[in-house]
């Protein structure tokens, strides 16, 4: 595979010493418990044979460990609450978190995973719904411990992953604003290939229909997170015949664009409309007015990935492939009762 | 010192062999030009001779090598620009971005040095204008080759700088509301403590002399660049008894609290007031109205940071210790011509 750098096994001969496919040997790497105790046995003891415990020794040893925080691109805004997260954790343990970006970039993944062969990297965090196959495949055939930190809600079947309740939050900013009264609710969707995009929509969905509240199909618009969608959605909820009197964005990025196609009008959030957001981007505090949103705790999900890779990189075991943070309703100025009682 | 670790030479053993400083040999490897050939080629040969230029190797063969960026706090909304920067230039270079913050953090810089070395960075980027100075003096102590960018505008005279031309900035800026009609301009200063505070207080000021404004005290608010002393001092400015018609808050996040402020009070930006920022966060594109503001180059001087450290670390020299990129203004939705002639 041209991965080997005469110092260190690759996870494909540990597969053939052991007599067991390359995926079961990066199952054990990664605390996997769907492999048979014999089989894990043998391959733990080939790993050991072969030094490959060297790299978790790094981070065991507390010194100079190295954690790779992976994201498809740094323009995200809230890649920084990740960072700060991990790094939170990672600077604890004296293990440096070594930061990059990997999407549309021109070279091959190839050349980035070897690099991560070569700097004996202790583990992989991904934030990515889509970050490219061939990285996940190469970490695969490496067996460099990864978890995945998924805002998107993609749960990947053969790594752990983190993630955020995205249902509830979607129930939770919508039964804020049928308790303020408002009963025409308009919904800023996210992109339809992200799963979180779909799970809001139902949270919301699930608690209109609670309520008794006919969603209208005409109050549901279809954004893809950034801020322009926002405003352009916003737009058309506004020019409808009926607007909506309160309007959910799922993405606080939304919701801005959201507050600018209000001014454009003449109208004022919250007075003429409430808007309800989801993330909670340090922004949302800075806004004018400050948001109310739901959010999202990406600095825990940071937290928690470092602490669940630091674990891998030292032969640990975790309990669970899935985890998911809980979401919280953060009230501020952005939403007020209706003024009227609805029809 | 404690920093050996068997095997790697410190900078300390190359002094004394040498006969010389260890400031001079710290020139030596941050490509300083004040240092006398014959001296220069002294404390090289011996650099070389005990292998000092295997960190640069690392670096050279395009291979696994690390550059580390660090930050006081990463709770600053300008951090991950800073970070793209310089990660575009890393790894294009292929080498590895640490990201790490050491602000009030427990334990002492020591350990935080102690890891720099143990894991062969090959140069330092610090982003900050108060690094604790054990930092500084450890990085010089340790010979590896560091670069400040320096937002804040406090040039150390040892290591090389990278800023932004904040005087420049606060002229544009005073110039466009004067050219908008504007005479009555309130502005929000940064904390004292900062050079950069001063030097955009000077360009505003200059810029006010040169069209022949008189600047009235009560105009001029102590801010320390965050959104609430924005708020405050916005709300002084508009509580005067002759209010301004325009406000240079010299950081956005101090221009976003003055929205608020602003909004508060039933007025709308620009219609009432206009507001002129400092920064050009990404927020200021998506707070309604768009932000007109001052944009300093933060990814293009992360981007010139890390070309520079790299070139430090393959033993090049480098032209200038103070490198000053442009400012530039940008005029957005939020600054509108005075709607009748100034008295």
């Amino acid at each position: 595979m041209g991965f080997e750098d005469g110092s260190r096994i690759t996870i494909s001969t540990i597969a053939r010493e052991a007599g067991v496919s390359v995926p079961t040997v990066s199952r054990v790497l990664n605390g996997r418990s769907d492999v048979a105790p014999q089989t894990r046995a043998r391959v733990e003891e080939l790993l050991h044979r072969y030094g490959y415990q060297r790299r978790a020794g790094r981070a065991r040893d507390g010194a100079a460990g190295l954690v790779d925080l992976v994201f498809n691109d740094l323009d995200s805004p809230w890649a920084v609450e990740v960072i700060r997260g991990v790094e939170d954790v990672t600077h604890a343990a004296m293990v440096g978190t070594v930061v990059s970006a990997v999407h549309q970039r021109p070279e091959p993944a190839r050349t980035w995973l070897r690099n991560l062969q070569v700097r004996a990297t202790d583990g992989v965090i991904l934030v990515a719904s889509d970050v490219p196959s061939p990285v996940h495949e190469g970490l695969r055939r490496l067996g460099i411990p990864t978890v995945v930190i998924d805002p998107a809600g993609v749960p990947t079947q053969d790594v752990p992953t983190i993630g955020a309740a995205n249902w509830t939050g979607g129930v939770a900013a919508t039964e804020h604003l049928l308790e303020l009264g408002h009963r025409r609710i308009g919904f800023i969707a996210g992109p339809r290939r992200l799963l979180c995009s779909r799970t809001r929509l139902d949270g919301h969905l699930a608690a209109l229909e609670a309520a008794g509240v006919e969603p209208a199909e005409e109050l549901i618009q279809q954004g893809d997170f950034y801020h322009e969608s926002g405003y352009e959605c916003a737009g058309r909820l506004l020019g409808l015949d009926k607007p909506p009197t309160a309007i959910f964005a799922s993405s606080d990025q939304m919701a801005f664009g959201a507050y600018e196609a209000v001014r454009r009008r003449g109208l004022r959030v919250p007075d003429d409309i409430s808007i309800v957001g989801f993330d909670d981007l340090p922004e949302a505090r800075w806004s004018s007015p400050p948001l109310t949103t739901v959010r999202q705790p990406l600095s825990e999900m940071g937290a928690l990935a470092a602490r669940t890779v630091l674990r891998l990189a030292q032969g640990e075991r975790i309990e669970s492939m899935r985890l998911e943070l809980a979401t919280e309703l953060v009230v501020r100025d952005s939403t007020k009762a209706l003024a009227s009682p609805p029809a």
